[in-house]
């Protein structure tokens, strides 16, 4: 407990993390270009702020491997393949190593032709959708990135889990602006928010879940045993989730609703989630130079209308920007459900030492 | 008024009102062609009873036509163009046909290259989105829609209109059951169902508007001379709404936000829309009857869950589809507002015997 004291009083620098995270999954038996892709991933991620999908996961990610349900030593590969898209096979390796082969197959292809999909089955959870979309960004291309989930969510009619939290991610280039960039569930809220509410013996601010008899509640106190979470906005978000499978699992071939098994449960299940990549090459459809003024016209007309009386408009991804730019100066302050899976982390590859010298 | 309460007891088949619709708009001055083309993709949207947006757009569109902000003899052409996308301007030619010209023309490349994009600058109101979503479904396709608006939403931060309400439509085939259908704003309702609520002098079921001060009311005395609507699910509805922008409008290079002029207002602006088109050939990318059972086993998955104690559960676009076989099997009741402007239509094209003799 001293280790986690004591870095609960300070702060790392993400390429630090990074490093270490690189070296400690080494550690641990994973190809280095594995560690490396997957912890640049999840420290990336991290550095937004969004520690819930970030390096917190390593822990659990490296069960998986040791359980046999993913093959670090695998690789994705392509199943099908035309001018403007793309079936990968996961093989079940390191999925945020296949996410990031499949994003750039896409970017790849949608240098030729001007837009390309592909598709990936048989994977596990990539962590936040979000990163692979941003990879579009320094190609001056928008991105985006999805993946199905086994099941959180209920549907309008029915109760109890039915399908996933279908995340959607994408970004998109500016000119002088920062990228606009977003990732969503398409549930009402991710599950860890009302996990949250639930250690704090607290209602939720909105009813976010059905209990189990298929009615909205605010009280998490019996969830995840019994309920399920509410789609966003109703049909409409259940309408978005049943896209984002399609793409996901139905166009690839991966599992779908119940048959996509949850990476973080102690079952000896492959996940076999699927994941959807787009890349729009959008300088081969207009001069590049106009779209990006076009973005920033866009984004200050945003930013300069009306506001509340003690409003601020911000663009989506603005908020994970200012946070990665503050991470680069003065570091991330972990919160304590991280520092606790990265000491475990180090009790597992014996790697004490290192982490408590990645802080500062 | 005689004729409009007749018709307010009768009902009327779709082909017959498509029929109708065709040649009440020739009489008015449009090409054979792009007048039957708007009479189908309208009368289709009745019959799925979103009348909304269907042949009581006509009596407008006409008078855009009129007024010099659509150019009944125009046609759109090609701006760019690469083996997966195009960008079509469409010369503010009869914005349906313009829709139905880029659809067609993602379809065809799809074919080709596996997916496809089109986008559209230079348009006006295309009426649903989800019918051009549904031209994919017979070439055993995805097809997705959307459009940007005028702007009537404001954003997390905001108050007043900033955003179009920005719709998202797909159409995805299945085997032996319906496909699946879904046409959706991005704002938290259409502003049609806030009219509707003031006129009967109703609150709102939900806080889907803010007030002038930008705080969320469910009051619509006041709108919309003030305050605005607010996107679905809050910042997740605002950046997808901001990505249906970017598709529609800073790609295509159409006017974007307050650029874009309301197509039902009183104006001399040409509304100056973008559109984008989506079609996925997944028989290129898997086998095409494989693809099909998936989705036959996720329907039945998603129908057979578990249900509320009243509930019934719908996949998206199963309403639409019962709607249209019994209106196909026993005509269309249409609503008042409908045939007030059929019969403004009859009257302004001294069709009013037609009219009469259309709906039995």
């Amino acid at each position: 407990m001293q280790l986690l004291d004591d870095l609960l009083r300070k702060r790392v620098f993400p390429a630090d993390l990074e490093r270490y995270c690189t070296d400690a999954m080494e550690r641990a038996g994973l190809p280095r270009d594995a560690a490396a892709v997957s912890a640049r991933v999840l420290a990336t991620t991290d550095s937004w702020g969004i520690h819930t999908h970030g390096t917190r996961q390593i822990r659990q990610l490296l069960k998986n491997v040791r359980d046999g349900r993913i093959d670090a030593a695998a690789r994705a590969s392509v199943a099908a393949e035309g001018a403007a898209f793309a079936i990968l096979d996961g093989n079940h390796a390191m999925p945020i190593v296949t996410a990031c082969t499949a994003m750039e197959l896409a970017i790849r292809k949608a240098r030729e032709v001007g837009i390309a999909y592909v598709g990936v089955k048989r994977s596990s959870h990539i962590g936040a959708a979000g990163y692979y979309a941003t990879m579009a960004l320094p190609h001056d291309m928008v991105g985006m990135a999805t993946t199905n989930t086994d099941p959180w969510m209920t549907v309008p009619g029915g109760k109890g889990p039915i399908m996933g939290t279908n995340p959607i991610a994408y970004a998109i280039p500016a000119g002088t602006e920062r990228p606009i960039f977003l990732d969503i569930a398409t549930s009402s809220v991710a599950v860890t928010k009302i996990l949250a509410a639930k250690a704090l013996g607290k209602r939720l601010p909105e009813k976010w879940l059905v209990d189990d008899a298929g009615q909205p509640t605010d009280d998490p106190t019996n969830y995840p045993a019994q309920g399920a979470l509410l789609p966003m906005a109703g049909h409409k978000g259940y309408g978005l989730a049943v896209l984002v499978e399609t793409l996901t699992a139905m166009i690839p071939g991966a599992a779908f609703l119940s048959g996509v098994k949850c990476w973080a449960f102690d079952i000896p299940d492959k996940a076999n989630q699927g994941h959807a990549f787009l890349a729009i090459n959008v300088g081969a459809m207009t001069p590049l130079a106009e779209f990006k003024a076009r973005m920033d016209a866009m984004i200050r007309e945003i930013k300069g209308a009306p506001k509340t009386a003690d409003g601020r408009i911000y663009l989506p991804g603005e908020m994970e920007w200012e946070r990665q730019e503050r991470a680069q100066r003065e570091g991330i302050a972990l919160p304590d459900y991280v520092l606790v899976n990265l000491v475990g982390l180090a009790e597992d590859t014996g790697t004490q030492e290192a982490l408590a010298a990645a802080f500062r």
